[in-house]
């Protein structure tokens, strides 16, 4: 193998391969596998078994990568090395070449790395044969559907699908649902597809989607069975497992009819709850809201540290309905109120110990659930 | 106690005497001391025994305090909350009051906190009576001196004294000097003081002093004796006990005599230490100079990694004298060429196993020292 490519090019794909790549991989995961093939096109990979990345770099279509295969071969490096060596090397390009069975050279200018890598016989074997069904979806309706649902999902392994973002395709729509069992964050967008099917994908696998491929207002292809998904653009293909076992039935947890709503601006409700979130009760901020159409008062109160206490009415805030005495887990709901966007944010509760809702008035496609908390009083 | 004060202001003092407090502070001395008198002054204390931090606020000299004490008293409020609370009060003034022996209420516009704070009583009795001795040093020159030198102190608790800064005044002289026996820093600064004294300040309250105290050119006064230093300004006193325990003879040290030099742009030795930084033996970067008039080659290696080579020529380097191999640890010298400043650093050999220096030819206030280690050839 050898090689002549552009060191920044080269980075920015090593940095978006290596978010497969986690802190407790096994020692065969911890390098990127690099494959220089005939047609000049270098082909990046790195693997945590349940996520896999590939970026394909190819030469004839991008004259800036100045990419520039003398010889195809493959091997495997270190991720940390490689990214430090492609980064700090003195020079624009990068010289790339195995000298002897797995030990690789990286030259600049005068600068010379001799690595010890593994050759590429030795990677895991990944099945990165494309599924059948598939669709596509807006990158940044993606995007954003991801950053209004990922937070909700739980963070315990007790109940593994917790932990994903339930995707359903019917009837022309994507519906993202994410639930710990304390609160629910739901969106949808239209999609052009009849595709009926429905999985669980890791939250954490949908972050690292967002974060390294969902950036351009253009499509992204999606494609799936019941066991994995692929997240597939011209250069990469992002392929994660899916998490078996079977979601909740969360439309019924949603509840339809109300019996007041208070409406208050996004960034008093963020302002309030942020300022009373240190008087924590064993390490849970417990808010207490006393409502009616003439006061509305925002608490809490601990009996180690003390008391907060806000009337919402001079922000602004407007409730409507019955009276009612709710108490919650301040951080959902600041949470919720982080993810909703817009200006204004109204609650609606359909009783003093059921859920309640938060729903942006302009926006819809969006809906946020907390479950009360017995009160302190 | 009650009064009202600009929530800005006061949080920045809070900020600042909060260096006192360390995460592993006693309980009694997580809080910070607030007082206030009738010369409608606010004085806020910290401390966590070895460093103590008193602020005065004076609200006859500085307007935009907008301090009006209109009861005198004192109370003790935890850290954390009372930084929290006054960042994010909702008004640009905050009115403190005790409402019940040490409950103590915090007003905003609609915000109201009432936190458990303890009474003045309780906390800890600090000697903060000024030792007799005294001079005056330029803050930035100060400043100087800290950031030149705290960096090579030791961290290990083995040798208390290698902990500290040994700042030695004598001729007119404020000598500082660090070492954590494998490698040195040294840098001296005229002072109008006939002051013949030398104490030992724990790095770690000289790199306070320097964060929160030393931002203008104009004096500071520090007062000390055998026990303790002051660092006094208009508004502040920073008290610091001293290290016990002799400080090593360190000027038989420094070699006088030298066989070769080699110059060198100081971005190149940073980019070429850091370049070869990952290379390492036992979790310490090993480097290598091989050095002849002709040929200035710098490399390291490790068994396990693979190995780093780089002529240094090209950068404009230039070796002069003895021709010699010498190895180091490459995070000294790094640290060593960071403290330097300038665009040049010169690097003085007195033989292969003998300590080196690295000075800037344009500043020969400074001082770098560092020990060479056993090569792996």
């Amino acid at each position: 193998m050898k090689f002549s490519i552009a060191k920044t090019k080269m980075y920015a794909a090593l940095q978006d391969v290596n978010h497969a790549i986690s802190s407790t991989s096994p020692a065969a995961l911890r390098g990127i596998l690099i494959e220089a093939s005939e047609d000049n096109e270098l082909v990046l990979t790195a693997s945590d078994n349940d996520v896999t990345i590939r970026r394909t770099l190819k030469g004839k279509d991008d004259e800036e990568l100045q990419l520039n295969v003398e010889e195809p071969g493959s091997v495997v490096i270190d991720a940390h090395y490689i990214m430090d060596i492609v980064h700090k090397i003195d020079a624009d390009t990068v010289k790339v070449e195995i000298l002897d069975g797995a030990l690789t050279s990286f030259k600049g200018n005068q600068a010379q790395f001799r690595i010890n890598g593994t050759k590429a016989d030795e990677y895991p074997d990944i099945d990165l044969s494309e599924p059948q069904q598939s669709f596509s979806v807006n990158e940044l309706k993606l995007s954003a559907l991801i950053e209004a649902t990922a937070f909700a999902a739980s963070d315990q392994e007790t109940r593994p699908a917790l932990t994903g973002i339930h995707m359903v395709l019917k009837e022309g729509k994507l519906i993202a649902v994410a639930t710990d069992s304390y609160r629910l964050a739901r969106k949808e967008e239209a999609i052009d597809s009849d595709l009926d099917i429905a999985v669980t994908v890791p939250a954490k696998s949908m972050n690292e989607v967002r974060s390294i491929l969902l950036s351009e207002d253009k499509d992204i292809r999606i494609a799936l069975d019941t066991r994995k998904a692929q997240f597939i653009t011209d250069d990469t293909v992002f392929q994660t497992r899916l998490l078996e076992g079977a979601f909740p039935e969360t439309d019924r947890l949603i509840p339809t009819s109300f019996i007041s709503t208070l409406t208050i601006s996004r960034s008093s409700l963020i302002n309030v709850l942020d300022r009373s979130m240190f008087i924590k009760n064993e390490n849970m901020t417990i808010n207490h809201l006393h409502c009616t159409e003439d006061d509305i008062i925002f608490s809490n109160r601990s009996q180690e540290i003390g008391e907060f206490e806000q009337s919402l009415m001079e922000e602004g805030a407007v409730f409507k309905g019955e009276p009612l005495d709710i108490s919650f887990n301040g951080g959902y709901v600041m949470a919720a109120a982080r993810a909703l966007k817009g200006n204004t944010i109204e609650i609606r509760f359909a009783g003093e110990m059921k859920p309640f809702i938060l729903i942006n008035p302009e926006d819809d496609s969006m809906l946020q659930l907390t479950l009360p908390v017995r009160s302190y009083d």
